[in-house]
């Protein structure tokens, strides 16, 4: 199943929330990091509870490589997992490559091949062909990095240049590169008018994931209303502490506070998009 | 031992050779792949063969990712046979990376902590608080991207601004956040004359890797000339594929010709020096 029929049909089953799996382990507490494989554990868990409601999972690869090989270990099990499980939810790894293209070239199939990602976030400071050796995987959705959520991001991402800011300029440049009609972009929550922007620029053709909801504050409202396209899609809505981790500032248990978490995120969305009557 | 005082040592062992090894275990032939971590076996062949000349090793992230659990594994056991037999050498992990802050933290201990490496790769276009994260390891030192060696890289980092195009912005960013002294900037030997001005903006505070000398054909002379400072330190020269994979077009095996191809560049780097009357 490619990205593109998956993305239909999570919007058929109305949802575009992505679940992000920042496993870091640290945050657990001790009795949730037992086990051979506790980050897969914890994994398989959260993803059993709220799979019906997924649009897309988002494993960020950094809190898989700081515990080394058991690290690699689980986020490799957790790809398989969601794949033969859930062949109907995304699978995106959030890694944030890019090199010159034999290094590129190789990243992708780490990605792809090796951990059977179904989509990759990619950073195109290098340029174009830091990008394309991951677009040529064509039935993968490669998100490039466009405006995100960080706060000093726009110290580099809004450089004015003669026509426009960096960040529309990259805009721009990503979508010249989408021959095969596989490129993305990441625009986070925190700078909505920016995303308005990028859609008024480059239009509805790219899909947009959207970090910067939950923990990092961003606007769900402005979110829905600029990124997502006259049917309600074209956008995927990433939380990731503010639902694997939203048991630390609950009485629930992990996995409940989880399920509650991503209901309320659902409903939100839900009450916006009618608002919105996008659907 | 610190990097400050293993860049010095090199400087007085006449090195200022970086050795890349994108041990891409596909390029070498059916007996070169045998045995159980053909990826760490051939790495520690090289070593043992030139870090009487080397002055940093860069190990290339994507092609021990590419090999999975092996590939992470190889990897491991090479920074720590490095670290532990070679103790005066750098080794810089070449992963090119950058998140929000929480998560770069977790890929600097990645590196740091859990691989061991003394530097590493970073790209900026995520913003300051990519970086920080990183140089908060102030005894680590931290290569940003500048200005890269591949031929599609001016699309994005020549964007002109009102005051300079990007990548000169962005070293003069970089120079701002260098508050524990401990970035240095990633400029290929493809654009020497963007290495010149580079310096001329700000000076020789920071180290430059210059990857893109060999197989990319990058300008040795004008590298040398433009970027090392008057003692002849400050820059690094990585080459990859022209010493690892020079066998390949020869008639000589992996590590003789490895070897050779590791004397011909000090040769020609020694010659240069010279002329410039650097050392």
């Amino acid at each position: 199943m490619q990205w593109k029929d998956k993305l239909i049909g999570s919007l058929e089953r109305r949802t575009i929330l992505c679940i992000g799996l920042d496993t870091d382990l640290e945050k657990f507490p001790p009795h949730l990091r037992e086990g051979i494989l506790p980050q897969f554990e914890r994994n398989r868990e959260l993803i059993d509870a709220t799979a019906g409601m997924a649009a897309a999972y988002k494993l960020n690869q950094a809190f898989y490589e700081v515990q080394g090989i058991d690290g690699v270990t689980a986020m490799e099990r957790t790809i398989s997992y969601i794949n033969r499980e859930y062949p109907d939810v995304l699978v995106i790894l959030d890694s944030k490559k890019g090199d010159i293209g034999n290094t590129s070239r190789a990243y992708a199939r780490a990605a792809f091949e090796k951990l059977g990602a179904g989509s990759i976030t990619v950073n195109a400071y290098m340029g174009k062909d830091a990008v394309i050796p991951f677009s040529e995987h064509k039935e993968k959705l490669v998100f490039v990095l466009c405006r995100t959520s960080n706060p000093a991001a726009g110290e580099v991402q809004n450089t004015p240049s003669p026509e426009e800011p960096l960040f529309l300029r990259m805009a721009r440049m990503i979508s010249g590169w989408n021959e095969h009609g596989n490129l993305g972009l990441v625009i986070g929550a925190t700078y909505p008018e920016e995303l308005r922007m990028v859609r008024d620029l480059v239009g509805f053709e790219m899909p947009v994931l959207v970090p910067g909801v939950g923990a990092q504050g961003g606007d769900l409202n402005k979110v829905l209303q600029y990124g997502t396209d006259p049917c309600g899609g074209g956008l995927l809505i990433n939380v990731s502490r503010g639902i694997m981790f939203s048991f630390l500032k609950s009485d629930l248990d992990y996995i409940t506070s989880a399920s509650k978490a991503v209901g309320e995120y659902t409903s939100s969305i839900n009450r916006i998009m009618k608002d919105l009557r996008r659907w």
